[in-house]
C-alpha cells in the first residue's frame, strides 16, 4: 500500500553514488534550461515572470516523492500555461492579485482532481481524448499561442485567447510597434531556428559526440537569454521601450493556502478538469516513450497521484498548474538522469537562482521569451497530421479538424469539448451499424460463411444472421430493424438463429430488444434461436427472464442448430 | 423516390371496401377514446383544451399519407405534454397567448428536426436513448405527471416541473381542497383504476368477446366523462368551486404559422431535439410491436418523416407535439384497423366533435381529465425494473437510476441528458478494458488459447496477446499500459505478437497506439508483430505508415507466426 502511492520507497533503498552523480549532472543541464522556460511560461499565462519560478522549485520535489517515471521533469508547459491563460482570464483581470490568487487556486482544484482519479483509478476518463482530438487541439494551441507572443516581439498590447481576437487587436495598431523590441525579438527568433535546425549538424561536424550536441542544441534559448540581457543592458534599451523582466522578488516563495470560495472553485472546475486531464495526457505519452527506452515501467494511475501532489505542492508555493514537459524530460534522459532524485536536484538549483541569481535578469526583454516561446510550439504544430488522417478514416479526420478549427476561433476549452463530443459522437454512430451476415453452411463442413461471398447450402425455413459486434445501447435498435426487415421478406421462415461468436457484451438495452425481437417474432409464428454465445455473456443472460421467455434454443454451435432445425419444415431444400 | 416518401401510394392503390368498413369502425372507436385523451393532455401541458383538439386533426391526416405503421395513432402523449410543458413554461407565462404560440412553434421546431433527420437517415440518434435511460425517464416523467395532477384532484393551483416543486406547492394549501372537486377526482381514480383491473373480468363472464371486451375496458374513460358531466351539470357543481373546461371555441382551427423569431427557436431548440428522440422511440417502439404481428414492416427512417409532418400539421393548425400513443394505437389495432386511412377518418371525427359538439363538454370538470391522466400514466410507471436491471447490469441500473432521480428532482430535460450522458460514459468505460489473453499453442494443434486456462505450449522469448475488442480512442491506452507491463515484466521476450481476430476496427487514435507500441518496442529490443488481422481492418492498415515502420511481419494465421518465430530465439523451451 506504502509503496503504491511512494514510489520512492522502491529506488531510495538503491541509490548509489553514480546514480548522484549522474542526477546531478543531468539536474545542473534541465536547471540551466528551466530558467528561460519557466519565466517565459509565466509570462504565456499572464502571470509575473517569479510564479514561473515557484513552479519550478516544490513540485518538482513533489514529482520525486510520488511519481513513478524515472525521467520525467515536471514543471511549466506551453498548452497548460495557455489553458491557465483562458481560465483565469474568465474571473479575474491580468495584472491583479485575484488573477495570480486564481491561478494557484487553480492549481490546487487540479492538484486534486488528479488525485482523487489516481485514487479511484479513473486515469481511464483520459482515453476518452482521442488522437486526433489531442493532435487537432495540440496545433491549434500552439498557433494561439505563438500568435499571443506576437505582441512581445512587435512591443504593442493586445488580449485574447483565441486566434481572432489576438490577430485583429494586433492588426490595429501598426504604428506602435517598438523597433528596438522587433530587432531582438526577430534576432532571437532567427537565431533559435537556425541552431535548432543547423546548430546539430555543426556540433556533429566538429566532433562533438551527438548526446552532447543534443543537449547543447537544447540548451540554446539560454544563450540567447545572455545575450539579450547584455545587449539591453549595455544597450540602455529598456529606455527606449524594450519592455523587460523587471524586478524579480528575491527569496523563496512563502507557503500559503489557496482560496477556498465555493463560488471560484465552481467557475474553475472544468477548467481545472480539462487542463488535468490534458496535461496527464501530455505528461504520461513522455514518460512512457523515455520509460520503454530503458524498459521501464511507469504507473498510469500513480502518474495521476504524482501529477496531483506537484500541482498541490505548486498551489501551496503560490505557483501555477504544472505538468510533465516534453523538451525538459528528453534534456534529462538524454543528460544520464536516473532517478526522480534528479528533479529535487532541479528544484534545488532553480531554489538558488531564485534566492541570488533574479537581479542578473532584470534586464532580459520579454521579447527574448516570446521568442523562445515561438520557437518552442511551432514544433507542436502537426498540420501534416490533417492530411495523413484524412487517408486513414474520414471520420478521425474530421473530429480532428472540428477541434483544431473551434479551438483557434473559440478557444481551448470549447474547443476541446467539441472534439471530445465529436469523436465520441462518431464512435457510437460507427458501432450502431455493426457488421452482420446472413450465413449458410459451407457444403459438407461444419463451417458457415456469408452466403453473399461463398457457395453455401441454405434452407427456406430457417435464416442464420452473424452479428460481428457486442450488443449494446447505440446498436440494438438497429439489429431490431434488421431481423424484422429479414423475416417480413421471408415470408417462408419459421426459425431464425442469432449467431453470436463475437458478441462480447449485451447490455440491458440489447437485452431488452432481443426480448422484443423474441416476442415480435413469436407474433409472427417464427422461432427464435441464439448460437455460439460465449460463456460470459451467457452468464449474464441466466440472470434475466430471457432464456425463460425464448421461444427457441441456445445452440453451443451453429452447426448443432443447423442439425436440430434441418429437418423442422418436412423438406430440406436449397435456397438462398 | 416519390414511393419512399409517400408510403401511401403503396397501400391506397389496394385499399378496398372490406378495409374501409374495417377502418372505419376502428376510427370510431378511437375518436371516442382520444376525445378525452386529447383535452387531457392540452391540460397537462398547460394549454387551453382546444388545442389539445387540433392537434388531433391534421397531423393524423399527415401520418396517414407520410406514415410507414399501418396501425399507429398519432395524437398528443402524456410525456410529450410534460416536455411541452417544460420546455414552454422557460419562456412563457403559463395562460398567456405568448404561451400557446409557444407550444406551437415548439412543434414546428420539432417538426422540422424530424423531417431532416429522416431525409439524412439519423434515426440512429435515437440509439443513444438506452433502453435504461427510457424506462427510468418515463418512470419519472409519469411519476411527476401524476403528481401535477393532484392539483386539479385538489382543487388547488399548484405550478413546477419536478417533484419537488410541485408536492412542496401542495402541501402549502390543505385549507384550499374544494371538497366536490375531491369527491370527482377520487371517485373517477377509483372507477377508472377498477375499471382498468376488473371490467375486462366481468365483461368476459358475461360472455363479450376478448377483442371487444379489451376495447371496451380501455374506453372507460368516456363513460367517466359523461357522468361526471352530467353530474356537474345537474348538480350545479360549477358554482361550488369544481373547475370546468367551460367554453372551448366552436369550429375547426385556422391555418396559421408558428412564430420564427431566431432568439425563440434558439431557446426551444434543444427541448425540440429532446421531444423529438423520445417521441419517435416511443412511437417507433409502439409501430414495431404491431407491424411485428401482422408481419408488416415499418420503416424508421421514413417513421421519422411522418412523425415531422404530423408535428409540422400540429403546429400550422394551432396545435402542440405530437408523436404516436401507445394505448390508443393498441386500441385502433385490436380494433381492426388495416390502414392509415384509420387516422384520417378518427381526425374527421375529432373535426365534426370540435365542429359540433364542444358545447356538450362545456360541464367537463378538469378533475375527471387529471383521473383520466394519472390513472393512464401510473400505468407507465416500471419501479421493478430497476429490480431487475440490478440484477443484470450494475452498470445499466446505474443509469436507469441516475436517470429516474434526475428526472424527478430537476425535470424531464435535465434528467434525459444526465442518463443520456451517463450510459455514453459507462460504456466508453466498459470498452476502455478490452479482454485480452496471452496465448499459447495446444500442443499438436494449430490453436492458441489462454494460458491462464488451458495447457499449452510457450515460449519464452515470444508472447501472444489476444484482443477480443475492436480498437479505438477509448482502450488504445488500455493496449499500450497492458504491452510495456507485459514487456518489463519478461525480460527474456524478443517477440511479441498482437493476435486480432476479433478486431473489427481500428480507428486513428488505436493506429496511433500501435505505432507508438512498434517504436517503443523498438527502444526495447522487441520485435513487434501482427497475426490475425481481418481484411478491412488489413486494407485500412494499408493507408498508413504503420506496415511500412512495422518492426516484425504481419502473420495470416496465428500459427504461421508460431513457425516462423519459434526457433529464432535459438532454443525452443517450455514455459510460461
Amino acid at each position: 500500500m506504502l509503496k503504491r502511492y511512494l514510489p520512492i520507497l522502491e529506488w531510495a533503498k538503491i541509490y548509489d553514488r553514480n546514480m548522484l552523480s549522474s542526477d546531478l549532472i543531468a539536474a545542473l543541464i534541465v536547471t540551466i534550461m528551466l530558467i528561460p522556460q519557466s519565466l517565459a511560461y509565466a509570462l504565456l499565462a499572464g502571470l509575473p515572470a517569479e510564479v514561473g519560478l515557484y513552479a519550478s522549485i516544490l513540485p518538482l520535489i513533489a514529482y520525486t516523492v510520488f511519481g513513478t517515471s524515472r525521467t520525467l521533469a515536471v514543471g511549466p508547459v506551453a498548452v497548460v500555461s495557455l489553458m491557465t491563460a483562458a481560465a483565469v482570464g474568465n474571473i479575474a483581470q491580468q495584472g491583479t492579485d485575484a488573477y495570480v490568487l486564481a491561478a494557484i487556486t487553480l492549481a490546487f482544484i487540479s492538484g486534486v482532481i488528479l488525485i482523487l482519479m489516481g485514487v479511484f483509478r479513473l486515469g481511464l476518463l483520459a482515453n476518452f481524448l482521442s488522437h486526433p482530438v489531442i493532435s487537432g487541439f495540440i496545433s491549434a494551441s500552439a498557433i494561439i499561442i505563438a500568435a499571443s507572443q506576437l505582441k512581445h516581439i512587435f512591443g504593442v498590447e493586445v488580449s485574447g485567447h483565441n486566434l481572432l481576437d489576438i490577430l485583429l487587436g494586433l492588426s490595429k495598431q501598426p504604428e506602435h510597434i517598438n523597433i528596438p523590441t522587433l530587432i531582438i525579438g526577430i534576432s532571437a527568433i532567427t537565431f533559435l531556428f537556425c541552431s535548432r535546425t543547423y546548430l546539430k549538424t555543426i556540433l556533429l561536424r566538429m566532433g562533438v559526440k551527438a548526446r552532447l550536441a543534443d543537449i547543447i542544441t537544447k540548451t540554446g534559448p539560454v544563450l540567447v537569454v545572455i545575450i539579450t540581457i547584455l545587449a539591453t543592458w549595455i544597450g540602455d534599451l529598456e529606455n527606449q521601450g524594450v519592455k523587460v523582466i523587471g524586478d524579480i522578488p528575491q527569496g523563496l516563495p512563502s507557503l500559503a493556502l489557496p482560496q477556498f470560495d465555493a463560488e471560484i472553485w465552481q467557475q474553475l472546475f472544468i477548467s481545472a478538469l480539462l487542463i488535468s486531464i490534458v496535461g496527464f495526457v501530455e505528461s504520461v505519452s513522455v514518460a512512457q516513450t523515455l520509460a520503454a527506452k530503458r524498459r521501464q515501467r511507469i504507473s498510469p494511475d500513480q502518474e495521476l497521484i504524482g501529477l496531483g501532489a506537484s500541482n498541490i505542492a505548486s498551489s501551496v508555493s503560490g505557483g501555477f498548474p504544472v505538468t510533465g514537459g516534453f523538451s525538459r524530460s528528453v534534456v534529462n534522459f538524454e543528460a544520464g538522469a536516473e532517478t526522480p532524485a534528479a528533479g529535487a536536484f532541479t528544484a534545488a538549483g532553480i531554489a538558488l537562482v531564485t534566492l541570488f541569481l533574479t537581479p542578473l535578469i532584470f534586464f532580459l526583454p520579454k521579447a527574448t521569451l516570446a521568442a523562445t516561446i515561438i520557437v518552442a510550439v511551432l514544433s507542436l504544430v502537426d498540420l501534416a497530421a490533417l492530411k495523413r488522417t484524412w487517408i486513414y478514416s474520414r471520420k478521425d479526420f474530421s473530429a480532428m479538424l472540428v477541434t483544431l478549427i473551434m479551438t483557434l476561433l473559440q478557444g481551448v476549452e470549447i474547443g476541446i469539448i467539441a472534439g471530445v463530443g465529436l469523436s465520441i459522437f462518431l464512435h457510437l454512430y460507427r458501432t450502431s451499424t455493426p457488421h452482420s451476415a446472413l450465413v449458410g453452411r459451407v457444403p459438407g463442413t461444419e463451417h458457415f460463411r456469408n452466403i453473399d461471398r461463398h457457395k453455401v447450402d441454405t434452407q427456406k425455413h430457417m435464416l442464420t444472421l452473424r452479428i460481428d459486434e457486442s450488443l449494446y445501447f447505440a446498436n440494438a435498435r438497429y439489429l431490431e430493424d434488421r431481423i424484422y426487415a429479414l423475416v417480413s421478406l421471408n415470408p417462408a421462415v419459421k426459425h431464425l438463429i442469432l449467431m453470436c461468436p463475437a458478441v462480447n457484451l449485451i447490455d440491458a438495452s440489447a437485452l431488452e430488444s432481443l426480448e422484443a425481437i423474441n416476442a415480435r417474432l413469436k407474433d409472427s409464428g417464427v422461432t427464435f434461436h441464439l448460437s455460439e454465445v460465449k460463456g460470459p455473456v451467457m452468464d449474464k443472460l441466466k440472470r434475466s427472464h430471457f432464456l425463460n421467455d425464448l421461444t427457441g434454443q441456445v445452440f453451443l454451435s451453429q452447426y448443432d442448430a443447423w442439425q436440430a432445425l434441418r429437418n423442422t419444415a418436412g423438406t430440406a431444400s436449397l435456397d438462398v
